[in-house]
């Protein structure tokens, strides 16, 4: 991650950054109060440090509303199929929109009911799936969220024409005392964005990420469009994707497969993409204090292991994402020069208030 | 799996078998309905292939009865605990009679209500995944399923004690006129159950599948106590093990982490094994035949991919279980001469008419 590569690189405040994306929004049509709820969710996923979700795609999404592959003042639909379940329809607009809805709906409805399961339809890229599984958690719930990627950059186990994409899977399971568990997988080894932003900085990505269509390691970024991605477990990990797929996908009207558009290379094509998120109300399993102690518990024992040659700590699923969230709180989150020049250059062409100079 | 390594070996018709596993349960003071049912779910682990949880396991089960670690006459206690939602309470009796209960209550819920989330605490091992996630296809509903492992062979990332099992998650979802995707995967790169299997047949495990204590290959499964399964993607896999283990064994108040009893090991102490099942209903999303059909057009997609060099097909999740099970339902369940021997002493053990000899 940028800060921790570069910890005396240039920063910029989560608050000050809000400000601009929304300005940015504002600027291409986006209505204020979408556009300030749109900067949260994506500023959320740089404060997570999901850097290949957050502003860094700022300059796509605008270029997608300005060429209109989307729309910037949308009318998202909520409709109540059941009393546990509910589809929204995006209506081709910001995709954190959408999502946030959907998880809003599945909170709402576990409220009532023990569990809600709502899908998304018509949506779009939504930033870090983590965002979104941990909207729960405040209300003493557990999120699960599945999302189809916006490009495909995976093939079946076997096989090399790309039918499918990254889609994550994320988990948020809330502890007492310590900080949350937030799972946040794409299905492949590394997701695209980490292949973007290795690309944006130069860097020869590890091997394993991606292969070429001769099955050989492929590790320079720029030649992304040589190869695809490997899937975690191998045909386990395709598989899962697939799975994912239909349930954010397929099961909401959404892409799922062939018809997923490759987001990066068009701008004007509506990509119909589609997410679920499911809320389970713990209060209906256990009691909700004495469950997230339990939780602690297991999460102590875990970090208790001893360890194999190599580590020096047990890392558990969202403890770096706290950590990083709770240090870009308060030092600002990184903007490296390549982010920095494109975020001028974004303000430039929309007339908006460039972000401050480096202080 | 043995079919295929051995078609020329002995074979078992599923009703025999079936009837030779209730009368085995009988036996040991299981009731004969209950017998029946739990006999049909353990030949359907092994009709579908999932050689290492069906009458693989069977000695081991009925030991555990006598030992007194799992109740043979238990009292399945059913709790609606919201809308939504039920936990099954399995009186520590045979796994699957508990699991089979969450997954019809499941369905029921989800009919209702369009989504049911049922889970398991006081259960036992149940044997395949992808059995229970299968069930709620006949109702035009997804499954999801989740389970506890019933051992720990799994340390957390970077740690070398075993505080996770191979926790696995299943995800059923059906098509038209292709055989439904069933995706059936431990977050272990092999199920525990694969190394009991090599260990029967004295086979070597590939490597990749175990590593010692000091991080060095392990595929000789007799020495599987000096090591550990390793997950899938390394890190991912192990943190997707925690968040399943979390969902199917914590939030029901079952087993998850170091209160996790070794099966293999110990017969007396019981498991309080967790599970959990998602019902989800196709029509609070989308028109069931259409929904399916859309699926037959992913599963002819992807079949259609080209293929990477050493591949001669592109194999989907649930297709060679789907295919084996056809196969075994006219050929019969092979019996490889080890588990022969294994059932023909427990016959004389219970005193129960043995299968019938190679005919």
């Amino acid at each position: 991650m940028a800060d921790e590569a570069n910890p005396a690189g240039e920063r910029i405040m989560a608050d000050r950054l809000i400000q601009f994306i929304a300005e940015c929004y504002g600027a291409v049509g986006v209505a204020a109060a979408d556009a300030q709820k749109a900067a949260e969710l994506m500023a959320a996923s740089d404060l997570a440090g999901a850097d290949g979700h957050g502003v860094f795609r700022l300059p796509q999404y605008i270029r997608r509303i300005r060429a209109g592959g989307m729309k910037p003042a949308a009318h998202i639909e909520v409709r109540r199929t059941a009393a546990s379940t509910a589809l929204v329809d995006g209506d081709n607009g910001l995709g954190s929109l959408a999502v946030a809805r959907a998880a809003e709906t599945a909170i709402d409805i576990a409220r009532d009911n023990g569990a809600g399961w709502v899908g998304v339809r018509n949506g779009n890229h939504a930033g870090a799936a983590s965002v979104y599984a941990a909207m729960p958690l405040p209300h003493d719930m557990i999120g699960i969220y599945f999302a189809v990627g916006n490009a495909n950059h995976l093939p079946p186990w076997g096989g090399i024409d790309m039918l499918l994409s990254t889609n994550p899977i994320a988990i948020a399971v809330p502890a007492l005392e310590e900080p949350p568990l937030i799972l946040d997988m794409a299905t492949t080894v590394a997701a695209y964005g980490k292949v973007k932003v290795a690309a944006q900085q130069g860097k020869p990505m590890p091997e394993g990420w991606m292969i070429d269509r001769q099955g050989k390691p492929l590790t320079d970024p720029s030649r992304a469009d040589d190869g695809f991605l490997l899937p975690i477990g191998g045909y386990k990990g395709a598989a899962l994707s697939l799975m994912i797929g239909l349930l954010a996908g397929t099961l909401n009207g959404a892409a799922c497969g062939r018809d997923v558009v490759d987001f990066n290379k068009d701008d004007a094509t509506p990509t119909n993409t589609g997410q679920a998120i499911l809320a389970l109300k713990i209060a209906a399993f256990a009691d909700p204090p004495q469950f997230k102690r339990q939780v602690d518990i297991v999460i102590r024992d875990l970090h208790g292991s001893a360890l194999l040659p190599g580590f020096d700590r047990i890392r558990l699923p969202g403890e770096d994402q706290h950590r990083r969230r709770e240090e870009r709180r308060v030092r600002g989150i990184p903007l490296p020069p390549s982010l920095r020049a494109a975020l001028d250059k974004l303000a430039a062409d929309l007339a908006v208030t460039p972000l401050p100079a480096r202080g």
